[in-house]
């Protein structure tokens, strides 16, 4: 049965469906009852509920988050609508169809993935080759890597978001590199699709998009450099050591990428490749922001609302 | 008799050539003899020039700057190369072949500009079509157009560099377009080619690369939105009006490319074409003035000087 | 009779008149009976309205936003005041009293237009006693002007703001110039005249204080340049061109006017008449924006709030 | 006999004139023989001095820096004119006519501070009136502050620059006073006289302009301020306490007076009066930097050359 | 009878205790009769009040802000508690447990001073230990600066903060002195000591911790120069003068102590004292921020909220 | 026999001793002859040399820069003072006495390397314990470590300067820690050591400061944080892995020891242990830096020179 997703929840309706629960409190009525405050929670939105006649074992018992099988009612409640939920189950998250939960790129994954793999194979210079493909080859990381989403907020942010967005960038690459035949396109190449890698690691996307702690802490950009460095370090345990002057003119761009210090780069860009991966990237990434800005608009005007981190409102309005 | 090139000139050489004559001053030696110290510059470099027994008339007969044939001897004087002139005679600059004087374009002139035509050919909507017809058939701009330079230092800074970097944008922007499927093309295509039109009327380059009086009170940005005005007042008078909506939209482009306040443009980018453009614009004229700087660069060590605009010197070593 | 101020309106009234409505929804309660909540506001404020038992056809025929006569009664709930709406008719623009709805100059229009009028004949250019005089016979214009705020929050944001705002100006060059005889005293008074004349085009103020789009997208000083620019070009059509470099002048000022790039200045001030005038608007419009706040504050404190733009509280305690 | 001026000399001529020595260096010759190189100057520029056959004797009595007359005869050397010393006296500043070595206002001091006078004298509150006049009776702080320049570098820099520019605001205030009835007139004349009192403490302008220990440690807005509490300290002792709000109010406008943190204000303005004063010291500084860099400029270009304070190049073109 | 703190309260409780009132105000209900709404506060939060049955002269009655004495009850309203109040007797300040409002060190008082004491004993300078003296002579205003909290708001804002935090900076001073045998250590520990001393003029923290009219007006930099002038003043009158290089040097520190423009310091460090004692208070109170913010903290997560003033949320897992 | 200094050599000295040559330039005179300029240079400066009759042979074989043996004759050539060299022999680096080239620390490298790892000691942490101990294991890089400078300008710029550094850090932790006693101890120590141990990577030192090209690319943040994880990941290999949770915790004190985005760190401190070596970084290197340009400053004034790092020129003066 398909999921009852919650901005297609009026009044009134019967509930019978999974939700991931968020933030469930244990307070008491007036009268001393006992009731559990919490959200409901999927990828359209979220919902306040409210079981009343509830104890202290089924709040313990409640994932902070996680999901839950609940059977109640919609109702308005003060203008707002909210849940009255009369039964409750724990749900596995294995059971749990996730994309009813984390918003999901609307591209084909597999098509991405092997497009990107294509666009690899465009790459001469045998260590960059023997990098790339020592990443391909760890299908854990791949897995993370095709299912990552972009980042938590601004840009590409669904599953398979990082993918996307690389994907995307390797292609703005491969269209222009002939238009500028100083660069050395197999860098740019191999950077593009390592720049985020990082983010596989910084990133948390199993129930909701978050960062983990080492994410935190250390941040993609070293994340990723350091999976370079490892990789090669197990390359040269091969016996096929990757040159140092390469792995430094890769590891520069990927340090670079942001652009500026107070985007996190500790470096800036000082190789044309790295400038042309920067302006990639950035690109990519805003133009996915504002088109998606503008097509979450809902209403009528002619502008959208306030975008904080682009310090305008866009204009939605187009010519003809 | 080709030009003797500043660069080229070694001591102990006789000097019988045009040369720009700049900042020329009259002064009297220890003995009360009237001589002129002035330099001698051409596209390549500039040099002292001295000119003893030098009178008031002569003085004043020189151009401040312009041309002039000299005749006279290079020589070394404490460690630093000078000319001693001997003989003057001033030089129309109608007679001078100002390639020897002003940095120049290695692309193919009209090559590039009917590569741009027939980029521009592919817009469809009739009012843009319209607007850019008018444009390319003003042949006054139109010839300052291919010779302009795309700015006086950081990019692109020769004759033919503002057509040259119009041009690239132009492929860049074909390559790319179909990858950003939400975006109005003929928007993107028609401002790329208006985005910097101002500089024809922002900078001299005559015999150097300066800007004009209005280029300082006003900037491109503005000129150039006045132009776009100008020839939408122009069509209306004929009796086909450009739609108030799509003169906004064209022009807010030309006002947001440089994407920053900081960098004069009056707002930011609020539409996805504008933002296109302003990367597009950044991409090219970055990848440029590094390319240009890395080139430019002599002696033996792997990084360039201090690159005061980019902060950072750049990396010249390549991977292989 | 006369208008019931939102601020007036105490919990129990019968109310009978009119107001803006903004921002209707239709809705339905948990019966599944609709009704609509808006916003019903005049220029003291705005309170939550209810109207109970409506049709899908009353919330169709509302204005989003526009003017309602309605009939109800005010009440307080939940401790927030609250008008229940029985009945409710749609009302003209133009049977409105607008003073009731946009904050009016507490100055006489035609007395400060009278007054800038005087001083603008102080100029002797004839170039810009042209130009200027061009302006004043653009009875449409003037019109808008003279009713136009000089903004839509920071300061003299009421009808007729504009034109205090300018007026004042005007005095204080009249009353400063003088004291710096270096200065071109026409170039001044034409300058402060025309600096904002683009916020008619750029402001909104028919029913609230709003940008036009075009407003969005060039802004108020790109469109004063191009009104200055047009007038011109009708003035040269008409066989009196005036000096492109009166034009570049006067045009500087106006792009100069806010003194930062980070403000939309596109550039810099480069003329002590552009210095002037900068100072003098900034002076005049945050003594307007600081006395304005400190007069509106209420409660006792020797303080007013925290001023975001002024990135201060003010102290307004007097001395005596 | 008047002073030959530095910008006066010529090549070729006897000098027998008082100069300031500055940072004189006894050195040795390939000879071994002992040499001073020093600068010789006044208040029109400076020249390289060289004395043979000096001995330490002479260099150790040299002020450093300080007046000398010399005997000489000046001489082109290497194209740059230098002045070879062949006799030295020691001159006391007592007997040096400072006009001479230090650039002073075009205006008549003594008029000037009748004026300002004058100015004080529309006071009315009590206590802004006693603390004014006890300033005005410290005959030793009245000298210092008749004579004290504006600055070292950037604005009013040459003495009675601070008595000028202080003047100058007073005259500003009065005039656009009446335009902002809410402000406490009374404050701002008070404060305009006393904002930069600090200066006559903080910069040492007896033989050239440059700052003291003090004023390098302190600044003059806190040593103007500490000057303010010292004198309503002493009339307190007398009898006649300054009331500590009329202190603070007063106080906070000379801290605030700068306007913006990073150039030194410890407090943003927080009173209309505060703004007022901001902005008039703000306008009569630059005014007066702008109008005397175009003036001072020399060469025939429509441009100053660039002004780092302001960011820009001046216009100097005038429109008729 | 110990104090029933806020965060104690439950819903179904008696309330008969002393609270804090704050902005009480008198409105009125739909049928009529008048309420008051207010808010009830100690040191551990606050709660909204409700007193039905109100009368005007009651809510005359009311300190605003001021302690009351209250009977009544804890309820839930819509999912919040807040208290219904019966009765209310207006309590002087005199004879409430301040302890119970203002959050206060957790440090001894006594100790910490009597250890401040004895540090200051290392101070040999004679002049440094007289100015020293005379503050430590000073009862009122070491009573003062035995209470003040650090701050209002950012770290060590409690009673006796300031004390705490001087008195850190203190030891961290007499620890690492020894590691910079260039500095001056007598002019190190007498700034520390006086750093601060203005916050006893700029705090109020009779009730609440806010600013005074002076400490907005001038703040705690300026207010503290001012007191060690007026000691020096009064020794002077002594007859034991303190050297002007003394007072500036030491005057220096506490002006340059926050060691950037934009946190109020009117000069930047320029000795290494200066340097010294703006990195131990940055640090001193920075330590004391991040560890309350981990403390304060409350739930299970890995990391605190969002610090704003720090531009990052805070790890608070410890490694073992 | 001892090297003469270049600071100590006088005109008309015979020279026959070993200096550093930098970038010489072969040029021929006005007569043809060739000859070679060049830079001759130790740790107290550098003079200018000239070799005349030289050959294009002798010119190839010199290092560029590299140690040459010269013979020759100072002498004073228009005031300055330079270097006839008549006879150049190159010399070999291992040959050199580097200390007569590289300035060295004033400390014993032994003792303090001796200190630093008495301090390692007190870490009690196994995890921390074995880390650090497989540092000090790699003798190859302590030899680096000892030997290293702090940096190639600001602080510490010195053989021994990194060492010394670290070691001074690592007191003033030791000293302070027991004051803050919510740290985790053993982080703050194995941070201190390890924060800068990237520079034995980013800085060259063998004959000059300069950065490699790793270094530069990169940079020692990066370059640290890679050899923490190198040494973990031998250590894992050998069965005793380090926890994720501490190489993090560990990892993002040297990301973010800079403090500060724009100096280079990606993230900011996030943990306590992370401001306090932020802050003893910080305030060790300032202290250095401003007591070095103190002591180094010569002439007589009160002042140093203008410190561009340091936005000011520094006091000298001491007050007693």
């Amino acid at each position: 049965m398909a999921h009852k997703f919650i901005n297609e929840i009026e009044p009134g309706l019967t509930i019978d469906d999974v939700y991931m629960v968020k933030e469930p409190i244990l307070r008491s009525t007036t009268r001393g009852d006992l009731y559990i405050a919490m959200f409901l929670a999927d990828r359209t939105g979220q919902l306040n509920g409210r079981m009343w006649q509830a104890s202290e074992e089924v709040y313990r018992s409640l994932p902070k988050p996680g999901f839950i099988h609940i059977r109640g009612r919609s109702e308005l409640y003060q203008d707002n609508l909210q849940i009255v939920v009369n039964n409750v189950t724990i749900v596995d998250t294995a059971n749990v169809c996730l994309d009813d939960f984390l918003a999901r790129t609307k591209g084909n994954i597999d098509q991405m993935f092997e497009g990107l793999k294509k666009n690899l194979a465009l790459i001469k210079n045998p260590q960059l080759k023997a990098l790339v493909a020592r990443f391909l080859a760890d299908n854990e990381l791949m897995e993370k890597f095709r299912n990552a989403p972009g980042g938590t907020s601004l840009h590409h942010n669904y599953l398979g978001g990082l993918l996307e967005h690389t994907c995307n960038m390797m292609k703005v690459a491969v269209a222009i590199l002939p238009l500028y035949p100083d660069l050395q396109p197999d860098l740019v190449l191999a950077a593009i699709f390592l720049h985020d890698m990082g983010k596989t690691a910084e990133l948390s996307y199993d129930m909701a998009f978050s960062y983990t702690d080492a994410g935190q802490l250390m941040g993609h950009i070293t994340q990723g450099l350091l999976m370079v460095n490892q990789k090669a370090d197990a390359l040269a345990a091969k016996g096929t050591p990757i040159d140092k002057a390469v792995l430094e003119a890769l590891g520069h761009i990927i340090l670079s990428h942001h652009g500026k210090f107070e985007f996190g780069s500790p470096k800036l860009p000082a190789t044309p490749e790295a400038f042309m991966v920067y302006y990639i990237d950035d690109l990519d990434a805003k133009l996915n922001q504002v088109t998606a800005a503008i097509e979450n608009e809902t209403g009528d005007s002619n502008w959208t609302g306030w975008q904080r981190a682009l310090t305008t409102r866009l204009y939605r309005k187009r010519i003809q």
